[in-house]
């Protein structure tokens, strides 16, 4: 952290930003300019992030120059984190699938879209047993049930599960079950949950926040790191912005970026990114190009009908035909990392 | 709500959407004129807010009329619910302050401030024990020991404690010790949490999420509602833009409008409204024209050493003066309820 | 500024940027330390502010310490500037009201509307000849017609007028009328627009930009300010937000923040700032509260007939209604000013 | 547009919004129901948008079912619109690189650059002679003889030119010289200047707005369209939303959706929408994956020493990588089109 100090700043102001840098265990290196002071602060400043320099009087202006963050960090950790899901591997190149329904209806329903699913290439069933909705009135999830069956439509297909844990309460419940378990982003800072799913060992799908930051949505991956016990799955799906032609505004942007500041892997959710099922596929291209891991994406047998997020699944021929082109990029992908290679 | 079919719309996609709402136990109220076809469905809609009549063919649009929360809303409960917190009334026309640190930072600290709150005419303490931080390396807050210390601060200076409850396992030991428990901005939509505290009868300070709508934060408190048990003081306290001058954007607007759209209290918070304390003692004056219930405000005896937030912290002088000048408001304001008494 | 370098920067790379800092002709304070270097700019980095040194190997980052504005700015001028509107004072103390139609609709209209504004205390007259219209098929303006009418209205009840230009081409018709020439907020970063106005004399109400930082607003106040010739009068009136339930969100924080970092007066526009005819008098009271040195709102002696802007119009009960609550603010804020007067 | 009234709306209500309907020209259709009355407004509802039904007693809501926007929309004209450059098609399937500086800084930058571009693939060269700066005291550019220098450029390597008109007296300069007229973020609502442009002829790039909603970015569009002359090129350069870790939220989301809604062309501008030069390439290649027409690129033959931009532009070597990868990218959407054929 680097304090600026006012050209007008006095001798006693000054004094005062440096003992309190003293009180608080850090080492100082003192640049004396003929236009202003300005104080490097030496030492682990992670723990001191709330110290209010900029409070105190004759202070222009504090920068910080390292992360907050460091176990979900590239410096940490410069090459790539491969998540093994069970034996199927996030992050090592290759581009792994997820697609399921919203939600859990019932056996025959994600039996039904569990071979959907399948058949298009996926590897990973998703599926909410619990669900976050906005309105008390609305459809709650089925719960234990419902995870009951999406594990038994998995296995019977030889796929793999993801599916949200809401509260604390539930994780044992659900770590029964799934494979992943994933964080909704209503909950990105819900910090007792991300420290305690961050104790399972299992793999943790992070969904950033609705208006979380790349820097909070590290932060909150942190806390799921510091265990040292599960991996995180980055997954972008979509920030709360101005438009409305859109339900969110799909931050592509971020697949390249979290990959530089991050060693984890990222996939992207088109389908609650763009909100609108036929602008799915041309999204779901569009993250393959921009160097997501995989993808995840929200089908049904019947999206008219579905009880959820109807509007933005995908029916069984969309689908089929959005994992074609989604191919296409990923052999078109290879051959740019093979240019690289060259490099 | 309206379902609008396209002007081209044929008959067969009228019936199909017919026979959904059928199926899901509505009736219709069937409007065919020489443009287009619309449809009323008559009913309680707000168990079927999921159906994706917008995904069947021939449907233009579909119109939400009725909202998804109900003993929210001032619809269903006209006047004013008055929130007493063991004998202080919020909402019932007086102007209420709750003041005191970010954090509890030990016995004497939170003794101090609660000495200055009292001072200046706050009748209810706040300060955090459990705290949402950004960063796992952050200050985590004193926890159970902090509530024991607020809890003695106030009754020492008889005053009413508020305090923030992270998640469900923390009720218990929170409510021991606090009168209102509050909800933090990151747990606006932690529904399970929401339903939790509304069954403990306690008073709820519900803060609106950091990208929350107004009708997302009305819906957040029909889940503390639905239990009637537990009455809502809302918490305005800043919203999220792309605005970096200030903190957050205050948005003073939702006062009046969630006064229009339900029937508990508002409340108003500048201090993480603006996160700059020399901000806060006119957005607190704007707070109470704009019609507020009361204030929640941050201060500290010596802001330049707050373990956080101290950049939006008042001390004494200037918490002592923003008092002065909030009672000369609500004073004005008395005087503006009488104009309207008059008509 | 400040440029940060890396803490493994090298020699020829902190050489490199030193040149490039001789090259544009600053001078420059090195600090090394034991971390890292750190580079103070000496000299006006307001010309260079394009120079791209984040770029350079090396470089951690660049921290701007000056703003780039300059006449705009409070440390240059550190009294509070009166602007004189042809004897209506605008930022002395007093509470300016400029009322009337968004657009002018005829003669009689604005006459009728000019009478009602007068009769509430407006002592300037609103009202629009161009309008900046979202779809060419709107209605655009009664243009010069418009302007005649509403200079004949304000003359006959002794009003002063202000009314929008919208390019260069029409400031000379448009000053031939109006005493003070509004920038629409959809024209804040018209450079060229602002630079000619600039240059009348004439007071400028410079609208902030739907999605206007506060620095850009600052800025693009220094476009008009470099003439030396027209004062600036800012006017807040809201900013594009994820929110809907209002048409914009309200930013009063802007009106303290602006006070502290400019000497030109700032009213508030709280009929553009909600959207809502039954919002506007709340906030119409906490703009006073927060500071304003005025007020503009949009009345309508028959707000469901207006040929814009119908929702957020005030017919002439209402309209008096909000200025007696007005009046009543800006007697308690007389109070409040002498409170800091003791001090 | 529909109007729906409140349940309890009376007959008096009812009549006083038809009487309002039929006087401003308009038939209606009359649905009476068990709930509630709806009226259907039959006719040309572009010319009647500011009539506030809204503001009516018994009014429930009102709904536009139509756009305001009409030669601009796919409805009216449902095959693809293929603008031609001089020659070089936009829209016709073919994928357009135009490449070239921020700002015109001489006559050896820009034909060092020309050459760049020109070796990398691109068809159209950029580079701005009238710079809209957020401060006064910024590079302005070289104006006219900028405009001269690209053209000879240009000619040079056989390429066209596209460069920004930022006001209405500059059309003619610009229109000399350029082949594409640009219309910047800042100018989208410039409504004065997109009426004027439209006339010329020329092709115009639409830059979105930096708070430009995709409704009102159609909107723009048809200001220009309505002279029937010049053909529109949208250009998506990313939105301004919390995220600071980015200059802009690149919306790529945004490439089908105007695909779907308009039939004008679209090309996407990573440069701007990212801000950091190492995110360019990915998001250029994500670009062409969501089914943009083009691209348009910032480089520089030494970014450290641009005269503006210089983080976002990209030098030789990292130019003809990102085309190398580019043009994978459309070969592989060559493919994917292909697919769609065979369907």
């Amino acid at each position: 952290m680097i304090i600026i100090m006012e050209p007008e700043a006095t001798h006693e102001q000054i004094d005062t930003v440096l003992e309190r840098i003293q009180e608080i265990g850090l080492n100082v290196q003192i640049n004396k300019g003929s236009e202003q002071v300005v104080l490097g602060l030496i030492g682990d400043t992670r723990h001191i992030q709330d110290v209010a320099f900029q409070r105190y009087k004759g202070v222009a202006k504090t920068v910080r120059i390292s992360n907050t963050y460091k176990l979900t960090s590239r410096e940490f950790h410069p090459q790539d984190t491969v998540v093994d899901v069970d034996g199927v591997k996030i992050g090592d190149g290759s581009f792994v699938t997820m697609a399921g329904p919203c939600s859990i209806e019932g056996l025959d329903q994600i039996r039904e879209t569990a071979r959907m699913a399948k058949a298009g290439g996926a590897k990973i069933l998703r599926g909410g047993a619990y669900k976050p909705r906005t309105s008390p009135y609305a459809f709650q999830g089925l719960e234990e049930e419902g995870l009951r069956y999406i594990r038994q439509a998995a296995d019977e297909f030889d796929m793999k599960v993801i599916t949200e844990v809401m509260d604390v309460e539930h994780i044992e419940v659900v770590a029964k079950y799934a494979d992943i378990l994933q964080i909704g982003a209503r909950n990105m800072q819900n910090f007792k949950l991300l420290a305690a799913v961050g104790k399972t060992g299992k793999p943790i799908g992070l969904k950033r926040g609705i208006s979380g930051t790349i820097d909070e949505w590290l932060n909150a991956a942190e806390y799921i790191a510091v265990s040292e016990k599960s991996p995180v799955i980055f997954i972008e799906r979509g920030i709360r912005t101005y438009e409305t032609a859109t339900r969110n505004t799909f931050d592509l942007s971020a697949v390249p970026l979290i990959k530089k500041l991050s060693h984890f892997p990222i996939i992207v959710d088109p389908s609650h990114g763009t909100g609108v099922w036929d602008l799915v596929t041309p999204m779901a291209r569009a993250g393959v190009a921009a160097g997501a891991d995989g993808l995840i994406v929200e089908i049904h047998p019947d999206p008219e009908k579905a009880w959820s997020d109807g509007p933005q699944s995908l029916n069984e021929k969309n689908y089929l035909k959005m994992m074609k082109e989604v191919n296409v990029m990923t052999e078109a992908m290879k051959k740019i990392n093979e240019l690289k290679g060259d490099k």
